[in-house]
């Protein structure tokens, strides 16, 4: 069987979906072929040669298309809007594609794949068990967003992280404050931490407290029924308004203090909820700064643009889109080895992919097959019996 | 005795050079009134309010100007080669100006300051003893400049800085090398450090062996002699070509494996020597990152573009400008502070400035002073008697 690794393309995308390493380690398990797109990992740090000493033969992105079986993808025309549909023109009945394909959000892609016989496979759904930890896209990119934010807001800031006792007399540590403690947060708590600033944290789910305490930053704590705030799958459950309201009016008085304000709520699939309004940045001091690590669903802050960097009442706010691709190396390895152990569980002795659909993992992350679509959630979703 | 504080002009100048706490300390101890231009210390983070709060009176630029005896600024029209003209012909006669005036590349700047019988104090000019150290600008600058380079490395980089064992693998933590240990050098070293990168550097002068080591990095010695590579002051001194080809030749080894490399390698007053030449950057990995914090002097790397990022044999080479003005805020505490330490030396119980020139730190920075340009090194730079 012959796997396709073309290009990204989506403006700005500088991952690819395996690296030269990934790639080694298929060919020695497995009876599969392996085409990668001349270039394709050039923005990520991996040259066309260490693809060849690994394996893979080099092919333009035509003919990966006409050969391939399965494509992989990391941005595939599902998550891809501005320039994916070429490539599904390309796409042939029996073809498989694997790769984000933002599922929840374009449940529409789904029956686009189905009408032309392709199965795709939607990395964002593998789902929160153990057995898939290896193969979970969404936790691996969050590690990398969570880390190049406090980046981006320290390269911002007017001030340095660390508390420093100088000559020219005492700098005080910045005081961060990250809300929304799933890995995005943890990780921007621990990268801030080690920075030397003060790191607090606040999430709804009481069960993140712990997990707070254990990356070095303090939990915030507000007046509020937290009972029934984690949903399924270990994902930040949407609340209802009156929460939110109580919640926002507790929040303005820790967010006044603050040098810096990391955003990481994000619900799978809806439109992230407002947790920093346009009065509290107004009460902010000036100078500080927010990075909303949701920006691309709508923002956790009233005044975030998504993909813009804007300064209201003093306080710039950062709204960055697609962070793991501007840490492409690193993001890379680390969707490559998702992806990697996703064939290796999909992959037959006789290298061919073959779906078991008693699989968790198959059930949870197919969401087009045999011209249907048999995703019960994302059905429930298209409105399909 | 009226002080005064205008707004810096200077494009992109975003420090102030005194704080509302200097402002408060200096008005306690000393006789004297401080005009502060309207807006100064918005862009550092300092509001009119705190000014006020603090004693100070807000005043417009010519106000400023033409009632304050002495006037403080960060970028003297010395170092403000673009626009400083203009407050150069509002300066009077008599009035003392006090700031950095880049007087070693710029030493015509203290003729210009004795035409007028303005009185000048260059502060890049304090000495480097131990009474002066709280006075010592370039100390206080460098240490900011060498943390925020780090960050403009680590924000460019395609990895991330510290080693992750996840569950889609491990990363391996990134190779920082840090070319020049003085305090520049030595914060980034620690900064590096702080975000979990491995970290190497290199100084000509032996004694910096054990500084490096006290901030967390691994020290790389090249088979040079070294022995005179200290000069005055604690300052590198400048290398002979010879010395300085044997270097570039080991150095290039030491390069290729580096992940980042960040150059701090400034000789006061003279170009900056190059230490990474083009065909070591031609050695080096696809996607790594130098940071030329020499820039402004010519760099230490041979493809560095002052003010510019530059992509070149895939190497990624950002050379800023005025680096610590990008952290403004903490940034004008120093400096601040630094300037209230020597206005405290200076003003007498009269809360008039009185200058003793038998005081090493008088004599070394006074650069122009009843019409004439007292200052021995200035003198011989300008040819004069």
């Amino acid at each position: 069987m012959i796997i396709g690794v073309p290009k990204e393309i989506r403006p700005g995308e500088e991952r690819v979906a395996l690296t030269p390493a990934n790639i080694a380690a298929l060919l020695k398990k497995h009876d599969v072929q392996i085409l990668v797109e001349t270039g394709a990992g050039v923005a990520a740090g991996f040259t066309d040669g260490q693809y060849e000493a690994a394996g893979a033969k080099l092919a333009d992105r035509d003919q990966i298309f006409s050969s391939a079986q399965v494509i992989l993808q990391v941005q595939t025309p599902g998550s891809n809007t501005t320039n994916g549909q070429d490539d599904l023109d390309k796409m042939k009945s029996g073809q498989f594609l694997i790769g984000m394909t933002d599922p929840l959000a374009n449940p529409g892609f789904a029956q686009q794949l189905a009408q032309s016989n392709v199965t795709g496979i939607a990395l964002e759904l593998v789902p929160r068990i153990t057995r898939a930890q290896a193969m979970d896209v969404l936790s691996s990119m969050a590690m990398i967003a969570g880390y190049k934010c406090v980046l981006l807001a320290a390269t911002t800031a007017n001030r340095m992280f660390p508390m420093n006792m100088t000559a020219a007399g005492t700098l005080n540590a910045s005081r961060v404050f990250v809300m929304g403690a799933g890995v995005a947060g943890l990780q921007a708590c621990a990268t801030a931490k080690r920075l030397g600033a003060v790191v607090e944290a606040y999430d709804v789910r009481p069960a993140a407290r712990e997990q707070i305490l254990s990356v070095g930053a303090k939990p915030v704590e507000l007046d509020l029924d937290t009972g029934e705030a984690e949903g399924s799958g270990g994902y930040a459950k949407a609340q209802g308004e009156d929460f939110l309201k109580r919640q926002r009016e507790l929040m303005t008085d820790v967010i006044k203090d603050m040098d810096v304000v990391i955003t990481t709520a994000a619900v799978p699939g809806a439109k992230s909820p407002i947790l920093v309004t346009a009065d509290m940045v107004k009460a902010m001091k000036q100078g500080s700064v927010i990075v909303d690590l949701a920006a691309e669903r709508g923002g956790n802050c009233e005044l975030t643009q998504s993909g813009k960097t804007v300064v209201e009442h003093g306080v710039t706010i950062i709204g960055p889109e697609n962070v793991p691709s501007s840490v492409p190396h690193h993001a890379s390895q680390m969707f490559g080895k998702n992806m990697e152990n996703l064939l290796n569980l999909l992959l037959n002795d006789q290298g061919e992919l073959a779906l078991d659909f008693e699989d968790q993992i198959v059930a949870d992350t197919v969401i087009s097959h045999n011209g249907d679509v048999p995703h019960t959630r994302l059905r429930e979703l298209l409105g399909l019996p």
